[in-house]
């Protein structure tokens, strides 16, 4: 019999079966066992990252992503569809830079356009170079900025200084622009590096002047500031990037649920993103978060009971470069949120769980951590403050208790965004482990008697509204219609 | 007064000054110690990777470096003169290839093609893939090989483990074509790897069939080691690189000395060389040697005092591609070899110095050891057997005993023929001790009483013979003319 038809079968037998009235009080041991030892999460990074490729936001590859997670999840037992979200569609194009030094020699420069940067105009743009190590600095630099391409410089620590630069990436270009500068290039958060540039979402406010923005590897920004030091240097950039043709296109969150036996009305999400950066196989962003949600499904699926309230796993479009997957749920489903009782995201890369960051009401952190005990054997029962994850993000607005997979990322940030984000990057055991844990977290918040207590509305400024969602511009985007999204 | 000016007149003033009959006691103590004060390997160093760039043979950055060696060398107060070399000159060209996959689907190469390969088609090839682990493993595959690609895998270890892998770089595409293969992809020659492919030298042997021949990155070496042991896997591949016009063009290796004082007619050969692959600086390959030979230079020139015998700095072209300069100051000086003592070359890095590898008569180890004592403090006094370096080993055939640098490793093949081989992977202290240890050799090697067993004839392979020197080829030269010279 054919595999497909076999599939067919068993997730038709699966919800005839009488669903007994309780579960097994060891639920979640069994789904930490299921995700240890079926090797599935592996199988299903190695068919998205190998098998699809690089899953840029309006290309081929998102698209077949879409398709295929959708087939797997129905082979998986679970009952699934696809939610229509429209998204930016850009193009790369050729990209390429040197320095011109005084000499008149050139040096190559390795550069790759960030999301929601303009394109240069055909013959490229040359101008001097001018460093800033923050956007105070930027500030100071008054008109020293005006005709110039800033070169944004930071050293970005191993262990959590994504945050602090990635503001310079973010927000770099449309202060650079603003001030007058003609380009930007921001020195890569990276890491490790060995001359490969990381590319990343950068943002132009509707109506602010947008200028070409690229990521610089750590090398070649390190070779500029030794030549600025010299004396004057100017740089040649030159960007093929720009809106692809239509710049906007129909694409789709996979959804895939388990109703709920006692309070179906009542909502777990499961997160993650389907769609990557185009340098790479996006296999640590967020090649791992997708196969660790699948896992969990089909683990849940497997036990042959459903939890007390639903469990549903959103699989979002277009993280990266303008979160319209994210405003898109949250839109479709506002009457819905005040009963999602948690969102829990994995979007950390691949490595072994630690436990979990909480967004939540007060006391919301020792209640995970007893919601956790079960993993205590995987070393994943470790809980902090902190913020869930972009996608689920906007349901923050309706104050759902937001949870992130918290994970190793001593080397997250070597391969992030980049070239190098394959799949070899992934241990298929600490991958294993992490879906563990999100099974058995998502499992225990939709099984436990009581919920999580709900947050206070955020405090961050309403960069989005329910029904009025904003596109953001992918690589080669128009630069003009950037969102205040919360940036990975 | 211009800087060049004073410096000619230091110069004038050295060579007016009456020699001393007796060099200081403690003369490689204080080479030493201006070595490890004057930062002036370091300087070089910036000027030639920075100020100057990649230096492919036959590339204005290569004709630029023979320029800026032969200036300084003058201005350190140093006889110095260049020596022609007829050099190949290729180009680059685009690189790209693809993995086509049974469904259809397209996942994009890293690759970088190796230097003698001859260019595709425009439209590039298209075949399936076949792997081979090493040669013995190509001949088995027999008519497996016919009409594919072969990808050549290997482990490569981070300790020594380049000496066995090379072999697949430089001999397997030529065996592959013999084959009957169409392409060749070799598996980069990498301690670490963010995607980036190296490149190195392949040789067609003259008459024998050639093919396109890339180095592939160890991300994209292992997908399609995954992807192939799932099925059949086809590879586009696209390389634009072939001879430039003319194919052939004047350059020089750039020649220094300090005339011995009592044995003028013996000399020490102090090597390093000015090329470097095109893909980066060349900082660690080879612009740390020639940065250490220079300092050495500069270094027992401001002894005021010549040694016994004559120190002659030798910075080689082509080392790279061909080893055309290798040969040809082998060929030039071919009457003086039987009297050249000694030939020391740097070309293992910029990292801290361990000691020397030496191939000479019996007893030359033991005597290299005693010579070393002034870099105890060091710690560069180890010996060991080994090869003393690719531009000398044509001195070989005249029996010159041969040193090698023997640096720290650990980190050289990250970055070795690769993009990332740039200035920031350079500890200027580093530097300093290994061209101290440069100085203090190549200044005692010149003033010892004695002189090292010379060694036996070379055990390898006839590849030149005087008066007869074999042209590499480019990255994209013809693929046809290439030689057995030892590879780097």
């Amino acid at each position: 019999m054919p595999r497909l038809a076999l599939a067919a079968l068993a997730a038709l037998s699966l919800s005839a079966r009488p669903s007994p009235a309780k579960p097994p009080p060891d639920a979640a041991a069994r789904l930490i066992g299921t995700a240890l030892t079926d090797g599935m999460a592996w199988a299903r990074l190695s068919e998205l990252t190998d098998g699809i490729g690089p899953r840029l936001t309006g290309s081929p590859g998102a698209a077949a992503a879409v398709d295929w997670a959708l087939r797997r999840l129905r082979e998986d037992g679970l009952s699934a569809w696809t939610e229509p979200v429209k998204v930016p569609h850009g193009v790369r194009g050729e990209e390429r830079a040197e320095a011109v030094l005084e000499s008149g020699r050139r040096q190559p420069l390795a550069v790759t356009a960030l999301g929601g940067s303009p394109g240069t105009p055909p013959g490229g743009i040359e101008a001097e170079v001018v460093e800033a190590r923050s956007l105070e600095d930027l500030r100071a630099l008054g008109d020293r900025a005006r005709g110039r391409i800033v070169l944004f410089q930071h050293d970005m620590p191993a262990h959590g200084g994504y945050g602090d630069s990635v503001r310079l990436r973010s927000r770099g270009p449309a202060e650079a622009a603003r001030a007058g500068a003609v380009g930007a290039l921001v020195r890569s958060l990276a890491t490790a590096s060995l001359r490969d540039p990381h590319t990343g979402q950068t943002t132009f406010p509707a109506g602010a002047p947008a200028v070409p923005a690229a990521g610089i590897s750590v090398e070649d920004a390190e070779l500029l500031h030794r030549l600025v030091a010299k004396g004057p240097v100017r740089v040649k950039l030159v960007l093929g990037c720009g809106p692809g043709q239509p710049p906007e296109v129909d694409s789709a969150n996979v959804v895939a649920e388990i109703r709920g036996r006692e309070k179906p009305e009542e909502v777990v999400v499961l997160a993650a993103h389907l769609d990557s950066w185009d340098l790479a196989t996006g296999a640590v962003d967020d090649g791992a978060g997708v196969a660790m949600v699948m896992e969990a499904m089909r683990a849940v699926a497997r036990l042959g009971v459903a939890p007390r309230r639903t469990l549903r796993a959103v699989l979002y479009m277009n993280e990266e470069d303008g979160l319209s997957g994210g405003i898109a749920y949250a839109d479709r489903h506002a009457s819905e949120l005040p009963r999602h009782v948690a969102a829990l995201e994995a979007d950390s890369g691949a490595a072994r769980p630690l436990g979990f960051k909480v967004d939540a009401g007060g006391g919301a952190e020792a209640a995970v951590g007893r919601l956790a005990a079960p993993l205590a054997g995987i070393g994943a029962t470790a809980v902090r403050e902190g913020d869930g994850g972009a996608d689920i993000s906007p349901l923050r607005y309706a104050q759902v208790p937001a949870l992130g997979l918290w994970q190793d990322t001593a080397h997250y940030f070597d391969w992030h965004h980049s070239g190098a984000d394959t799949l070899d990057k992934v241990s298929p055991q600490e991958l294993a482990a992490s879906a563990a844990a999100v099974a058995a977290m998502g499992w225990t918040l939709a099984e436990a008697a009581e919920t999580l207590p709900r947050p206070d509305p955020p405090t961050w400024p309403p960069w989005w509204k329910p029904s009025s969602p904003p596109v953001g511009a992918a690589p080669g985007g128009t630069g003009a219609a950037g969102t205040q999204a919360p940036t990975r």
